[in-house]
């Protein structure tokens, strides 16, 4: 027999159940609807909305005539019934944002991270933060259910720490999921970020639920979502892809005589190389701003057809392509969605190259047509996709994840 | 909002949970455990379990005094209640089994394939043996809900054909679903063998639904599960891995200067390679039962000592191991499974070498520790876990899969 599978009580299920037929009937839905939808008998509908109209989270808009029967009232989400708190910890940049519970981002801000920042004053940052976007946004504070955090991997999703987080070198092991719970007193759960990232997109809902999202940013790794959940991974650590042998531009590696993805693509190298071809200027110190803009200028020159920008370009085509071929071929995605800060400027340029370069592969199995998109949700993907699972896990009958911490104080 | 996901009518899907928690409990449950366990209502449960008696899909084994009520009767699936057929279209052998409704094989058989034999010569002889094995098992053929089909990837799910299928070059396109439905006149489905085995080994038990099922058979493949649900990918052809780039044992490749796994591997090249080294006479023509006697003696001599055929073991455990760190990397699983008919040999070489590989890998960035095993489910895996999915179909509040076909005459 199978092991393992836990169906949630039904009582609470039924109630999520409901909830979640009238989140997916933006026009609203009757309550002869929603017992149609859900399977469940009218009386249950009936009194399951009650509670859900006590607690404030659906409300009753107005009534439709349907028949010679009395006029039914119609339901919808509250969309101020409840919101959440999203975080994303970039090496680079802090983004909070505020989500209502239709998943709309109601508030936003972003703070600069400094490299090798203590610890308690980057918690301290997101913590003023987060209760700044609050106090500037009216919101009713007890209306927010909890805080997502979404940090470059790897995490430890027992205690809720980020382990030595790239480019925050001083950072080891840090609890954040308690640090943050304890200062902002509410429920925190922690998440990948190339997994929020993915939990956005899966809410942003232009997908069938089975894409990969592939995430350039200060590294690389991919968000799955495969028969519409989120893969989080035994240890909540799914989407590394650093490790994929790949070509490197036809040039052995210097060291191990093979380029993996994550060396030869990475931002930070892409920049030197640029260097060394004379595409830019040489001496200034590699950093998440100075990067950014170098790729702005490699997309600008090779946009106006400079030969040396356009082969960089083709190769990192060509590697994120190679790379993709063995992830498609290993999953079955029908979808590919690009995202993060370092896909942006040349996301045009590379959505010109890599679709043919898979399509062609002859390593490519999968006997049906893939289609590559940029991300829906812009660069506030990750954090939004953090609070999307708070709202999951309050709300869905199959949240996303369990990890909410029960330690706020 | 999210799309697409379709909640069970709970209507039905009451049904599926009570089946499903009375299959759990392999010494029989009470009505009031089973209200208990599945948050339903004791009158609810009842009725239902009336229904399942009646439909003859569990039975009624004894009672048990429990405190001051009156007695509890003992609730217990019915195995002889329902049965379903699993087949595995392998390339050198087809594998017939019955299970019952615990997922226990009851009858087996196996004929061999004649390469590029005629299609409908092959639908003739699976069906025949197919109704010998019904016949010689004296089940009642009514309570046979259907057959499931594994076969080599990659498959259309869309037409239940098989694509080309390795070694049965003739075949092309073949309708096999459509074409035993209608010989055997039962719902027929379909699905990739590697997805089929990781179903077995999921319903197997010994996993906690988090793992990868490498297959090493005339090819290389792996089933996935996640989350506990087997990963079909959009078309039913996840888990190829074939494309992935290994070292292939420090050699240059002849012809594209890389080695992918799927080439490195594959059981023919490994044999010829075998006997360029002259660790096997040379001449022989190669094949399914020559492949398989060679990979024997492969094992035995490096059993033995010998040198070269334990540099050969060697490479193969280089290789397997890098494909399976970017596996392990992009999916976080927290188990490898090993089997299939050419890793049988190899199976205790092979697990003295790629655990420690992989662990020691600097590329592996999961911060937990990865079980290996041998399958729990022997040579008839793949059929196995087609015949579960069968079952699962009719069964489970979860069906692995919706590829029922409704074509039966």
């Amino acid at each position: 027999m199978r092991s393992g599978t836990n169906f949630p009580a039904v009582g609470g299920y039924n109630k999520a159940v409901i909830l979640d037929a009238i989140r997916r009937a933006p026009t609203g839905i009757s309550r002869v609807e929603v017992a149609e939808r859900t399977g469940l008998s009218a009386q249950t509908a009936t009194n399951v909305c009650r509670r859900l109209i006590a607690d404030g989270l659906i409300c009753e808009t107005g009534t439709v005539i349907a028949g010679p029967g009395k006029p039914r009232r119609i339901l919808e989400l509250r969309r101020d019934g409840r919101y959440a708190i999203g975080i994303h910890l970039d090496p680079s940049v802090i983004t909070v944002v505020l989500l209502d519970l239709s998943g709309a981002v109601v508030a936003h801000t972003t703070i600069p991270t400094t490299v090798s920042v203590e610890v308690d004053n980057v918690i301290d940052l997101v913590a003023t933060a987060v209760e700044r976007v609050v106090a500037d946004s009216a919101v009713d504070a007890a209306r927010i259910i909890g805080a997502g955090v979404a940090a470059p991997g790897p995490i430890d999703t027992a205690s809720g720490s980020v382990i030595n987080p790239p480019l925050l070198e001083s950072w080891g092991r840090v609890p954040v999921r308690e640090a943050l719970a304890g200062r902002l007193a509410m429920p925190v759960l922690l998440e990948k970020d190339v997994t929020a990232a993915a939990v956005a997109e899966n809410w942003a809902g232009e997908s069938d639920g089975n894409f990969v999202f592939f995430y350039y940013g200060t590294g690389v790794g991919v968000g799955i979502a495969l028969q519409n959940e989120v893969i989080r991974g035994s240890s909540g650590n799914s989407g590394e892809v650093g490790s994929l042998l790949v070509g490197g531009g036809g040039v052995t590696h210097p060291v191990t005589g093979r380029w993996r993805l994550g060396e030869a693509i990475m931002p930070s190298n892409v920049v030197r190389r640029a260097r060394g071809l004379g595409l830019l200027a040489s001496g200034e110190e590699s950093g998440h701003e100075t990067d950014l803009a170098a790729f702005q200028a490699i997309a600008s020159l090779a946009g106006a057809g400079e030969e040396a920008a356009l082969s960089l370009v083709d190769d990192i085509a060509d590697d994120i392509a190679e790379g993709l071929v063995s992830i498609i071929d290993l999953l079955d995605v029908g979808r590919v969605v690009f995202g993060g800060p370092f896909w942006s400027p040349l996301s045009a340029l590379l959505l010109e190259r890599i679709p043919a370069r898979i399509s062609d592969s002859r390593y490519l199995v999968l006997p049906h047509v893939i289609s590559f998109v940029e991300a829906t949700v812009g660069q506030d993907v990750a954090a939004t996709g953090a609070a999307c699972l708070v709202l999951d896990h309050a709300l869905s009958p199959r949240p996303q994840t369990l990890l909410i911490s029960h330690s706020a104080t």
